[in-house]
């Protein structure tokens, strides 16, 4: 069993409303930065877990994000790098 | 002048607590993930920016970080990716 680093993004579903993006965008825009566009604000998890191999370690996060990490309504997640500890 | 996407992880500072990290990794040992060890829960930002190329895209990220995104006491940011858009 060997320890792996799982990284995953779970950002708003594209097309629902993403009010703290907005509210950024919009502080950024009142700072001066006025060559920003839009901005998505979701959340990066970094999960730590034993398995035997980057696969089994990918699938288990996997299930994680499904039971438990995402909303399965409003957001989407994908799973960004899977490293040796 | 071209579009790029720009990515950013910011995260708990290392030593720091990290309390939703700690209740993360508990909610999923009750869930019956016994392999979990650490987890770690920071934001995950997409900035859609224009600027003349990826360099500048990315400087003004760094300083949107260090003004506003970021907390600088508490929080570590780093610039994920910078794609076109």
């Amino acid at each position: 069993m060997k320890r792996f680093r799982v990284a995953v993004h779970i950002v708003p579903r594209k097309g629902l409303l993403d009010p703290q993006g907005k509210a950024v965008a919009g502080a950024l825009h009142t700072l001066g930065f006025s060559s920003v566009g839009d901005v998505h604000v979701g959340r990066h998890l970094v999960i730590e877990e034993t398995a035997t191999d980057a696969a089994h370690a990918e699938r288990s996060v996997r299930e994680m994000c499904t039971r438990l990490l995402a909303n399965p309504v409003t957001e989407d997640y994908e799973i960004a790098s899977v490293t040796p500890a």
